[in-house]
């Protein structure tokens, strides 16, 4: 061990011991080499190691007990003292985070609104990669711009003004690392401390804890299964000004709705009336089950009021990241300084590897496979519910189902149940702090179990609701 | 055109002509199409034109002129209104930020830190690339753990431990997309409105950029060719408590200097006593021309106060954008909650490929011809220094020379006449924007000409400078 002159011995000791303690070898409490058996072990002299006990002692990472040995003090009540009261490091401390959720580990996975990787082209992909580097031979050694690659931004301008009358050009898209990354640059870009952020009831959660984090005041508007109330919209908008209105319009998360086209039209003229940007967060438009969404609110926008995302990470190539925002001009100078100073551009490696796949028709006759594979999923799924006195509206597309349970249930409490069961799902509190009853809802992915798992999973997690 | 029942006809005809304004088919008090010329190509009525150009008038988008017709409005001041005050957009505006004057394009580019792609083993990442998916068949279906790929951080917490004594577990490490995600990411979990932070001067742009955003006060400690002072170091820390020392130890950006060894010791010591966290950004570490850098400063910290950045983006595969955040465990939670906000996890894909060629004997044999080859460069680039009455200091190692030209001349107003010749470098404000003679530095990056550009580029700058 002992061959770096530049640390003194006894800290290369000190050393050793910390990392040791913090990787946990030796626990809390436990007992440590005494110095005669480290002082072999290490082959150094046993004053050594006592200096490095001596000094462990006074910065209180180990005790002494009893005149017996050293001893692993308890930890630090970690994390860094004052981030307890961060709003997303308490979050995620306390499973409030979407990410921490579905971070979590098990064999019924229905937090995380992701494809099952068994559903997805995965040895076409192995094709396309294989002569890429053919195609760019220097891909590997190239940054992109921090807008992200033209040939790309053509592609998605060119395909979304032909196919779906945005009306386009390359240099109104920026190439983001998914859709969680869109939301914080846009936040980044436009809101300020302070400001007002309107929002959906329920809403995506991560999109609430980015506009905290930015030190927005957020504020609410409810979604009912026949879209919003435009008239609160409106009084909201008049009377507190919000900078934003984030929203998921189409196969809301997590409720699964869809905004219909006639609240679509007048958005934009409110926004505009009122200042206030729309920023329209598109990640499913392509999971639908029996006809596709409205148009997006920002082909009815004409006055650029509106920021779009469309997402290709969750359900075309998930491991590549790829979204894009999509607006006016003007809001690019904000948004590329932002992009800079966030990750200074997305990996052009898996920019061209889905321009690749984006531009093969194999990608849509994969989307058209995988809408009837989830609806198989989702209606799996509501056969387990239909043995329930859950309610829950039919999603008409994405990846979701939002339930609500009798009352007396605390979908928090039961996840912490059912994870000793192997079983997830995201509490509805994640998408609704504010709303009392949202302690009763949970969201329910079907997309990345399997039709076995679901029913196995459902059947676990209706049998735990039911005992509490 | 007109196929579209959602939209209403007149606005389809505003939509057509906005977005050809937008994407400058028609300039600014440019002539219009004719109502009724245009009524003939769109298949439409001509009061719907007629109604659209209404709408676009009283929008302010078009303008009429003595009843000849209808011209393009000036355009908009853009960027959005109020963010001309934010000082992220601001730079971005004005040259001042690093990420905008590395995007100018030019023949002669010393103003990108990066590695000439000729440099790079493009043959044998395409050989590593092609079979991945065979090792890996679900890669690009599989999101990454937030913190990142468990195999990669064993693998980098492994060899930082048994080859550069860091002593960590894969715990301990995070993987970014790049430095600059590490850096932000760092800041956002750490730094509050209204905190101090301490950073050399001059300093890497970017992250002045990224601490300013994040509402913190700045305060700098000069850096000289014989490292730090460290009782200046000691008293600001004193007197302003800064939350955090921003620095880069080792080939410092942009003058080349290596902090000494004896200095590298004292700081942990310092950020202990006075509660101040050390961030120390590594990003050219392998990329030293006589002898290997001092051990980073992490490897001095007993205590636990460094987060060390180390960056595989700028040299290895630049493409994959792959750093890494080390740290102890206490810092893991915040770090990993502003992750999840920032981009949910680095790709996989990337962290992978990374893993294989980390993994390979190729790198380093890879790294040391890189050595020599940029060696080669600096030296080419000295060579045409030394015509000139210019003050500079040779780098031991990393990607630039930092140069300091006579009284009188301006390196930023130099920049854009230089542009004009296709030759770019970056001004010193970017660095530096605190002090007076800063104005008259730049720093000129030896790695991305070839030897020949580098000739030819410095003798257009040397003769753009000497003509000022």
């Amino acid at each position: 061990m002992m061959t770096d002159n530049s640390l003194k011995l006894y800290e290369q000791v000190v050393h050793y011991l910390v990392v040791r303690i913090e990787a946990g070898e030796w626990k809390e409490h436990e007992k440590l080499p005494s110095v005669r058996s480290l002082s072999e072990l290490l082959g150094v002299h046993r004053l050594t190691v006592f200096k490095a006990y001596q000094e462990l002692k006074e910065r209180g990472n180990v005790y002494v007990k009893d005149k017996s040995g050293y001893y692993v003090s308890p930890a630090d009540p970690s994390p860094v003292t004052d981030q307890a009261d961060d709003p997303a490091v308490s979050a995620w401390l306390h499973w409030d985070s979407l990410a921490r959720v579905q971070s979590l580990e098990a064999e019924f996975q229905f937090s995380k609104s992701l494809i099952d990787p068994a559903l997805l082209p995965n040895r076409y992909w192995g094709e396309l990669m294989r002569d890429l580097l053919d195609l760019y031979p220097r891909l590997l050694g190239t940054y992109s711009t921090i807008q992200g690659d033209l040939e790309l931004r053509s592609a998605l301008a060119s395909h979304l003004t032909t196919r779906e009358r945005f009306y386009l050009s390359a240099d109104e898209v920026l190439i983001t690392s998914g859709a969680q990354q869109a939301i914080d640059v846009i936040s980044r870009s436009l809101v300020r401390p302070g400001d007002r952020v309107l929002m959906e009831r329920p809403t995506y959660g991560p999109a609430m804890e980015i506009f905290r984090k930015q030190g927005a005041k957020l504020i609410f508007t409810d979604i009912h299964p026949d879209g919003y109330d435009l008239e609160q919209i409106e009084r909201l908008m008049k009377q507190e000004k919000p900078r934003v209105f984030y929203m998921t319009p189409t196969f809301q998360n997590p409720t699964g709705i869809n905004i219909p086209t006639e609240q679509r039209k007048q958005l934009p003229e409110l926004a505009e009336q009122y200042g206030c940007f729309l920023v329209e967060d598109d990640s499913t438009y392509d999971i639908y089950f029996k006809e596709k969404p409205p148009a997006p609110i920002f082909t009815y926008d004409t006055t650029g009021h509106t920021l779009y995302i469309r997402s290709y990470s969750k359900y075309v190539v998930p491991g590549l990241r790829i979204a894009a925002i999509m607006c006016r001009p003007r809001f690019m100078p904000g948004l590329q300084a932002v992009k800079a100073l966030t990750d200074n551009g997305s990996p052009l490696l898996n920019q061209k590897l889905f321009l690749r796949y984006f531009q093969s028709p194999r990608m849509h006759q994969h989307l058209s496979k995988l809408r009837t594979a989830l609806q198989l999923r989702m209606e799996v799924m509501e056969q387990c519910l239909q043995q329930t006195d859950w309610t829950w509206t039919r999603p008409e597309g994405g990846l979701n189902i939002w339930a609500e349970l009798p009352e007396g249930v605390d979908t928090g409490r039961l996840l912490h149940r059912c994870m000793e069961h192997s079983v997830a799902f995201v509490p509805g509190t994640v998408f609704d702090p504010s709303d009392a009853d949202a302690s009763r809802k949970l969201r329910l992915s079907f997309s990345y179990a399997h039709e076995q798992q679901i029913r196995e999973g459902m059947s676990r997690l209706i049998a735990l609701a039911e005992n509490t």
